[in-house]
């Protein structure tokens, strides 16, 4: 499940040539991610980060950041790791992810990092980490294992009489 | 796994006779809940529900709500559940949650269902599920299975000077 | 994730009126179920249980039977579970599950219990538990949430000359 | 999640000098790893490789090695990696592991790696990936991640008259 170390992402090779653009046109249709603060930093074949800095409207009972809103950025920066490796026509669900939660995270700048572990034709498999950024350490926070399907042939955007699409159909 | 059904919801007997007290104060400090919206419509020993109204800010690329959000509310549905059973001294801690997402979420109310598998001194293990209500109709968006840790001793809300706890440390 | 109750179990329409035959044989063809001495013991529409007796080749280092053990039968009742709803042309592989081991497994007769949660064309989503019965008494020991998808017109017995297919390729 | 890699498999520091033999002697008494052929392979700090040859009486109905065997090895290696860094005189529980299957193992040898995340004072999590080797070629299997609970001065050897004891108690 080794993430990919950054000096070897280029091991995938896209089939769209575009996909950093239409990865970056699919994140911005995420309201979910604006009404949390989150932005996508990074980009590359097969991998994704997303940041998201602390503040109080993510916290939960005790002031850290809600695991589910761990959950979210991790979901999404795996989603669109996988989604860089896919051919332009195809939209991509996330069928399950599993997330631990490792450190709680109180303060500072989350880093989600998604990387591909096997692309595929219909599955693909993620994993993705979660750091805690502050005052010059990084803390890890919560590690994630993600199963993604590609949809052929369907748009990534809303269409007023789609029928719904998902794997478990 | 299966969830009680509704009728034999008490056949946990809470150790704190307030309990549900402790779980709607402790709810009402999840700023994160209040930022997308979620309610507690129902806390009973062992099981809790979570309302969340479909809103746009809540959505993905394709229009529906982001499976993180869906695992926020499954997260903090299941969480409090276990909660229930907890002495009033105690904290309580996500350890990991895997949640399946099976249909899309487009409109109407989300309902998130959390329910106590095996509570226990140390972990305690829930299982849930999140329904959409729309018309009428009610369709299974997902299912989730949580892995909690009782901080015995440990007070439920932020502390100026407190030294953080998880499981994983 | 409510797991049928036993009464309901049929809610599900079986495609192919055979399922419990073919179920049967595939079960047969398994040879890791017969080396951990592992039968059938109950094949309905959407759920199946798979039984196996405590021995202490199936231990681990303190005596009680190995977590991937208990793993294996619940992945396989899990898994049969789904293919009771498969047409009778198409085979299964199972995606991914998880487990948490809720008590040790230190005698008796284990009892694993798969049920459908969600059918799908693609994808299946099920869930499951397993209990150990001794003296009497049955102690929930494993809950399972699992992932399958069917390989439509694929045969469900080994052939010589095949391209192995998986979802994830 | 990303695993360490080998050469940097020391940054963990061992409690325990005489871990690897504390490991091997744990191994050699799970009856359920000689039942299915798998021997230990690799043991360093936070990290234990286990192997296991392709054989027909481990297989699923399609003469795969059956998902639930390549879970009960990549349950163990991960098991072990966190058991490395373990006092000598604790115990250690799976509590939960999530596996996606991602190949079919149809010959060769498959080796389970397993690595530590993050080890803790009670639960650690670990990482795992299972390969499929045959003819000069290592074909990714199967990926993991794992939640186990240390249970401190409780053997690790069958007891007569023990209490059983799991996180979930």
């Amino acid at each position: 499940m080794n993430a990919p170390d950054p000096t070897s992402a280029t091991r995938f090779e896209p089939q769209d040539p575009e996909f950093a653009v239409r990865v970056r046109a699919s994140f911005a249709r995420q309201r979910a991610m604006t009404l949390i603060g989150a932005t996508l930093s990074l980009v590359e074949p097969g991998l994704c980060e997303i940041e998201l800095p602390w503040h109080e409207a993510l916290t939960q009972q005790k002031g850290y950041v809600h695991g589910g809103i761990i959950g979210m950025i991790a979901d999404s920066a795996c989603g669109y790791a996988a989604y860089t490796l896919m051919p332009a026509t195809a939209s991509l669900v996330t069928v399950e992810y599993k997330i631990n939660l490792l450190a709680p995270a109180r303060q500072g700048l989350l880093v989600a990092r998604g990387a591909v572990v096997k692309p595929g034709r219909t599955l693909s498999i993620t994993s993705g980490e979660v750091y805690a950024r502050h005052a010059g350490r990084s803390v890890l926070v919560a590690a994630t294992q993600q199963t993604l399907m590609m949809l052929p042939d369907t748009p990534d955007t809303p269409e007023a009489d789609e029928v719904p699409r998902t794997g478990a159909e």
